[in-house]
């Protein structure tokens, strides 16, 4: 291709990605803080392993290491505005439940709620932390799924004609799918 | 939100996610490995560190560990077919830039090659590996990025508009964006 090559902090290369709001209990002040992180993979399918970065200078980061466990909330696109806000806001100084009136789905396997407003979330216990440069990759085992009925098809794949999820695209800009793009392929064995 | 709990392994909640095509240098057959990953992260900014999980069982992971890098190279809606032909094929048992036609783009900073049909592709040198679960998860430090002529804009942002990237939805479906919903938030201070 006709390229251009460029320092690695100039190029958003690997995005879109899923906007993924990280819950975690807040014990000392009774609530639960939510940040949204683009930084999250699946890492293992057995067991069922779900990676998280969060900068150690986060709120969450400390969070984490004190409970053990989190959630993973993902949004559609109409919540764009509430990612930005929970990312702009504080857990250090603010109650983002009470200041933002979030509505709270309880936990069924672990303790740590997720957000009522999600199409799908789960529930990860900490299984391991790795120190990666400016981050920290946060490994999760997921316990359980909760899904919004009728969002995923009976292959497990997202409906892209019900639900549009919401991406990140790098400098407060998001984007969804374009459900009728999708296509199955089939190559020869 | 009304909801269904379901098994970790019944749901792709995770999805829709790039296809990431990960190349590693085979040495004793003077070619080049492609294959596509879905489940890869940047994982930290300074250094600027990304991640792809691989299975141990394939040859890439086998590649990888000889070569100490890989590249990372995205892929277009149009090139669906070619990500699930790479991912079809294992490099064990056949030659995919051969069998394939591949074109490549020469390296400039390591020694692996990456997809000429890529929009954007990085150079990555292998730091750190660290086993979870049934994956591999190499963590490699870009060391430059070559991204097509005006597929980013000034930020660094993907102009979708331009370029529609190539996302994985599960099941052999695959997705792009839609370029109309690009929303740039702004929320109050």
């Amino acid at each position: 291709m006709e390229r251009e090559s460029v320092a690695p902090g100039a190029c958003y290369f690997y995005y879109p990605r899923l906007v993924c709001v990280v819950g975690v209990r807040d014990e000392a002040r009774g609530t639960v803080n939510f940040a949204p992180v683009a930084w999250a993979s699946p890492l293992s399918s057995d067991p069922p392993l779900f990676g998280v970065c969060l900068s150690p200078a986060t709120h969450s980061h400390h969070l984490v290491l004190r409970t053990g466990e989190f959630t993973v909330s993902f949004l559609d696109r109409s919540q764009a505005e509430l990612a930005q806000s929970l990312g702009r806001l504080s857990g250090r100084d603010v109650d983002k439940v009470a200041a933002l009136g979030l509505a709270l789905d309880l936990p069924e396997s672990l303790e740590t709620p997720s957000l009522a407003a999600a199409y799908v979330s789960a529930e990860c216990l900490l299984r391991e932390r790795h120190h990666l440069g400016d981050q920290t990759l946060f490994v999760g085992e997921v316990q359980v799924v909760h899904a919004r009925a009728g969002v995923f098809d009976n292959e497990g794949v997202l409906r892209s004609d019900v639900l549009s999820p919401l991406l990140y695209l790098g400098s407060r800009r998001y984007v969804t799918v374009d459900a009728t793009t999708v296509t199955q392929v089939e190559v020869p064995a």
